[in-house]
């Protein structure tokens, strides 16, 4: 089995907890041992049936892994959930320090919680895989990496780590939290609203779907496929989102002016008030 | 040269006359061309240079375009400009009775200003190919076609233009002008207002796109490259988009207040209230 370790010399086997083995822990997690990583896992939900199918220690309770000695502890929760998950780790337990890493879809957000609660000797990467299970079937090539190295003393476990990423082709984004954000925003929550909004009309394939009309089908099941907590995470916790969702409505609104101002000059307006 | 007329017994060469020469016209008779129909052509601006190019006679005056003997007068013209295009149309210079054929990307709108305004000797044929120049670049395979046989009394001349179609591979679908409005409003109207929308937020490729994203720019982009006229023909004169707009409306709003709960929720109401 190929490692990421051989690729580079900065890169090494690594052990990782992840925290939150939903939908998207369970997807990284399978090409982490592709890698030849050691994963561990802990959960709301009990997991252990598919972790044992996968070659993963899964841990019910939280104290047996923090002292599985990892060298990185990776936060795949919920964005909602997160503060709650974080408050709740008994850091005592850990027996050295380790790199904690989130994959929280924002990210000003987790950066603020886990500098608050975290101590001071634990070391911070916030990162966001601008990929899921859907878009990241084929493999990870050319998918963006999003990453900011909050607080960072081991160098090597923060680089043994950012190189799974770079291994599978990523391209790697070095870029702070708010730059993330803004960004995401005007991007993948304007993807999100909008999917949502057509899968509340629900919105089906026709007998005479244009093209554009069947991507767009496509587009809202892939985009709703994701957890409804994921989505209000997106809103909630980007500073941004409530700005761009404002934008959608004003601009909607302007081109319905539009539509009706081109009604009362082709109709008159006593036909086109309706 | 392959002809339709080869493919069926039921097809021959026609001569097909076409009104409105824009990027719409000069599509389909490319393919027509190639099939070995004969092409003439009028429009509001000059197009005679392009059309010598593609072997059409083109006429600067209606008078002479119909003195041509058309088997089929295919009007290309926007919806807004369908009423004034036909009726300035001098029925009287029509040497012999022609099938008269619509391509609008609305369907009840013409077939009631057809049997309004044409005589009743002429036959109509309302029709929409459910594709254009960009989602028909590659041919038009398993692309759709809806057809409403309003007035046919010439069998020959009317199943030798559907058969034009049918031999490229489209799906040839029989539906009455209602209904192909209502589905129309659903998918095509609702996929023009959402890319209209974002075309008005001046939406475009960040460095981290998700591949969703991604698709969301391409579809605006495509989609709005269609005229700013045809999307209003969509909106003014089907009688559905309006329904399908205040639909889309109360979705959006009904997303925005599942938020604004769920923001509630995790915040309280003070926090949230922004
Ligand atoms: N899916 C993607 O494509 C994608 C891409 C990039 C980043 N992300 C990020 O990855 C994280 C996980 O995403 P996801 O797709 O798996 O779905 P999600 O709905 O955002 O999160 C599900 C995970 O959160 C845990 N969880 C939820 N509520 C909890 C609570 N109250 N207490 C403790 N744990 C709780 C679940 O645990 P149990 O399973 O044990 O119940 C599960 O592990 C999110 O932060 C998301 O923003 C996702
Ligand atoms: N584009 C597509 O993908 C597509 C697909 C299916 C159906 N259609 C339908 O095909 C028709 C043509 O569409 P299009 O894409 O070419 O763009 P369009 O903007 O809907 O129509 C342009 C055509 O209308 C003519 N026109 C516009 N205003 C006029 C006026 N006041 N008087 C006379 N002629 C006028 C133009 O003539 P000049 O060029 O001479 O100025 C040109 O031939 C429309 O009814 C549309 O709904 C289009």
């Amino acid at each position: 089995m190929a490692t990421a370790s051989s690729s580079t010399s900065s890169s090494r086997p690594l052990k990782i907890g992840i925290i939150g083995f939903g939908t998207f822990g369970q997807f990284l997690s399978k090409t982490m041992i592709k890698q030849g990583h050691t994963i561990t896992a802990t959960s709301r939900s009990d997991h252990s049936q598919l972790c044992s199918h996968l070659g993963i220690s899964f841990y019910r309770e939280i104290d047996g892994f923090l002292e599985a000695e990892n060298d990185v502890i990776m936060l795949c929760t919920s964005i909602l959930s997160l503060p709650e998950v974080v408050k709740s780790i008994p850091f005592h337990r850990l027996k050295r320090p380790a790199l904690f890493v989130d994959v929280l879809s924002v990210k000003e957000y987790p950066k603020q919680v886990l500098l608050q609660v975290l101590p001071p000797e634990l070391d911070i990467l916030c990162t966001h895989p601008m990929f899921g299970p859907d878009s990241g079937r084929d493999g990870w090539k050319d998918l963006i990496f999003v990453y900011d190295r909050v607080r960072i003393r081991d160098e090597i476990v923060c680089s043994s780590f950012l190189q799974i990423f770079a291994t599978e082709g990523c391209k790697m984004l070095e870029m702070s939290c708010e730059e993330h954000d803004k960004l995401a925003a005007r991007s993948q929550f304007l993807t999100h609203i909008i999917c949502r909004t057509l899968s509340e009309m629900a919105i089906e394939s026709t007998s005479i779907d244009t093209k554009n009309f069947q991507t767009l089908v496509k587009l809202t099941e892939s985009t709703t496929n994701n957890s409804f907590d994921l989505f209000c995470g997106l809103f909630i916790h980007n500073r941004f989102a409530k700005e761009e969702l404002k934008n959608l409505e004003v601009a909607l609104e302007k081109v319905k002016q539009k539509l009706h101002d081109r009604m009362n000059e082709e109709l008159g307006p006593s036909v086109s008030r309706i």
